[in-house]
């Protein structure tokens, strides 16, 4: 038998039993927040097909999609069909004797595949939750993975600015149960729209937003000199400027704001969108208006967010906006709705730094029964399934290993409790913590409450 | 823009907010019965290197792997060696520039994968559990999809016998806490093994094991039939015949195997290795000695079990048994191991048929607050925050839509309780319980109570 080079394919993880749990902690928490809410979940398959997924995220989107190849392309009659299907390959089309399946890239599209398929029976609003894998073939590297999870809240089929204020509650909720202090920031596209129209049309739009976009990671001046390349007028990058430099707290900026871009309809209209939330949301006090976000170059139309943590030194921990079409690329227009986003990998990590994970979190069992003399052992081995019939997780060493083996079975696993003697007569348990060190002699009823 | 044909790829499914319950329920009770012996999750990547995956489940297997196209063949400079990839799978072989990662087929190769990756620094006997797709490009037909979930419990680094003795309680609380009445099927590979001494020689066994496999599916007179056919010898087919027809209670049916092969080394064996697990699971009553359950041509050499529900027909629904060998095809020998299997998709289909689903599994939201008017609207806003706030998850209809379509919504959504009035000045709210009819006036507290 050869030895074969053992790894995993690049930019995949195996997970262990602590980082499960762990990544279970942080899904429960927000799945729990989640249906408190009113949102169910969905599930769709990892494959779609691959005309679902083409032409939906850009040509480099399209790129990092992982393809799966036809299966039986070794069959004889396949042959000439896989031949000329490979030679579109080669000039960069796809084709479908050769591929026709692709593993999803993000959780909206089949999210969009799916109401655009059963829309005719949905009941609108339609509020649904999915949490799953994606698959990206995107160069791994710290902190970007080929294989992730994403966790996506939307309600599509009404335009009620109260879905808006659920979803900063959800974040607010959820972020307080994960103990993660967080900034939640809010702006509104509408507002960004008036900017360019104020600044020379709404056909500067895109690049004033791309620019916009970058402030964070280049700062004020590299910005200015795009928007100079992009031929932005000297007097209107002016006003890009202010409207970058706004700040105070959220009335401030809100009267700022109104002086700035007020007069313009759709940026009255999104000032007016912004003061509703902010009212409705007047409890959350850790909501912060932010004319610089911009969210990039997706589909939003209407407010968006984005969570900041604070103290950590990362990238926005989640994100999400309105947008006015999910799925008029599947041929069902008008159908508007609104989501949030929690970077699961990021929380991960910030939960890491900070130390927000129970404890306990990583314990499997609560208690190890030693393998010692066989009277023991039958005494144990019942006395285990007892214990588990009152919810106790426990397990007991079948090999007649050495006590300091033993031990180090228990400290590996991190088990709080062994019990390392039993006394048959007295039917009295030698239970030890093995992180206190503190040792004890008690009855099946102590060592119930013990372990409990 | 065009309308796009909107479907899913063949043998793959979405599963909508009951069925994710439903789903979710059968996995979080196997989990936590796994999590009460001592097992410990694992997850491993949906893709594998395609070399880890081929040459383990036989040609038929290999060619049922889903293989992922290697991104970038566009490229200019990867055309060559890509062209003679694609030769190469012309003549059925695959070739790293087209493909070299594939979808993981069963979770037992990627947990050997794990197993001899890891196996310098894991702490033995190692119990690990795993719940995750997998996939197979098999012909999608009523039961068979080519996206399914599998969930699976082994130790592996312990030949106790006492593994067999919790994997088998397992099973019964599994089983028990899942309300389906089953069989738990024990035999010994050992046993098939003296069989095949006795009836010919070892070389016998897979034809042997083979026929016997099927007893159930074509009857005894075509497993016969199948014997003639290899070659097996008349007298030896008269001792297959004999052993096929053993019955009676466990212990009538030992004491039959005894006289039958007990003569036979491996046979004795065997036969005291099913006495004692007997012996340790006396409490268990459904547990039935089957002399005719062989589990296939897979890599069993010890116990094997298998899992019939009672009163619904259907396949087994759950397998496993032990091995000697684990992950030798990765170069790590002597891992031996036990194992069990549950099966999901059919477990689901067993409680859909005997109705064994909690009866609210599919409600969301326990308590609707209808629109109405402006000030009631904003009472039953903040009530919804106060219920939430103590565990109640529920929503509001934000839009201003008739009455009879705010029951509708109710309906659709399952959900138990609707708020269809407010009194501004006692505060009282009138709910509706829509599957009575009944509807009642009440303060806040006892609405809590309520929908508690």
């Amino acid at each position: 038998m050869s030895k074969i080079n053992v790894s995993i394919p690049q930019g995949t993880r195996d997970f262990d039993a602590t980082t499960v749990k762990k990544r279970q902690f942080i899904f429960n928490t927000i799945k729990q927040v989640f249906e408190l809410y009113g949102f169910a979940p969905l599930e769709t398959p990892a494959m779609e097909n691959l005309e679902t997924l083409m032409g939906k995220y850009g040509d480099e989107g399209d790129k990092l999609i992982f393809k799966i190849l036809n299966n039986g392309l070794d069959h004889e009659n396949k042959k000439a069909s896989a031949t000329s299907a490979f030679e579109n390959v080669l000039i960069g089309k796809n084709d479908k004797n050769l591929t026709e399946r692709a593993l999803k890239y993000d959780l909206t599209i089949p999210f969009a595949r799916y109401v655009a398929m059963h829309h005719t029976k949905l009941t609108l609003p339609f509020k649904r939750y999915q949490i799953q894998p994606v698959w990206r073939a995107d160069r791994p590297q710290r902190g970007r993975y080929r294989e992730f999870y994403q966790c996506d809240a939307d309600v599509v089929g009404s335009t009620s600015l109260l879905n808006e204020v659920e979803l900063i509650n959800i974040y607010n909720t959820a972020f307080n149960q994960l103990k993660i202090p967080v900034t939640i920031k809010l702006n509104n596209r509408k507002i960004l729209a008036a900017l360019a129209e104020i600044c020379g049309g709404v056909q500067h739009m895109i690049n004033i937003t791309v620019a916009i976009d970058k402030l964070d990671k280049i700062g004020i001046e590299k910005v200015v000199a795009e928007l100079v390349e992009k031929n932005i007028a000297t007097q209107n990058i002016e006003i890009i400027k202010q409207y970058l430099s706004i700040n105070g707290n959220n009335d401030e900026k809100l009267a700022a704001i109104k002086n700035l871009i007020g007069t313009v309809e759709i940026g009255k209209n999104g000032i007016d969108e912004l003061s509703y939330i902010l009212k409705q949301t007047y409890n959350i006090k850790n909501i912060a208006l932010d004319f610089t976000l911009a969210r990039g170059l997706n589909y939003y139309t209407g407010c968006i967010f984005e969570i900041k943590a604070e103290g950590v030194a990362i990238g926005s921990i989640g994100g999400g906006g309105r947008y006015d079409d999910l799925t008029s690329t599947f041929g069902v227009p008008n159908i508007a709705g609104v989501g949030v986003s929690f970077g699961i990998d990021r929380i991960y990590d910030v939960m890491e730094d900070l130390q927000l994970f129970p404890e306990k979190i990583s314990q499997s069992s609560k208690l190890l029964f030693f393998n010692l003399s066989e009277t023991e052992n039958e005494i144990a081995f019942s006395t285990m399934q007892q214990l588990r019939s009152s919810g106790i997780a426990c397990e007991m060493i079948f090999e007649a290993h050495k006590i300091p083996k033993q031990y180090k079975y228990a400290e590996a696993k991190n088990i709080e409790f062994v019990v390392n003697k039993i006394d048959s007569t007295t039917g009295l348990f030698t239970v030890k913590n093995i992180f206190s060190g503190e040792t004890k002699e008690v009855d099946y009823n102590d060592l119930l409450i013990l372990v409990k």
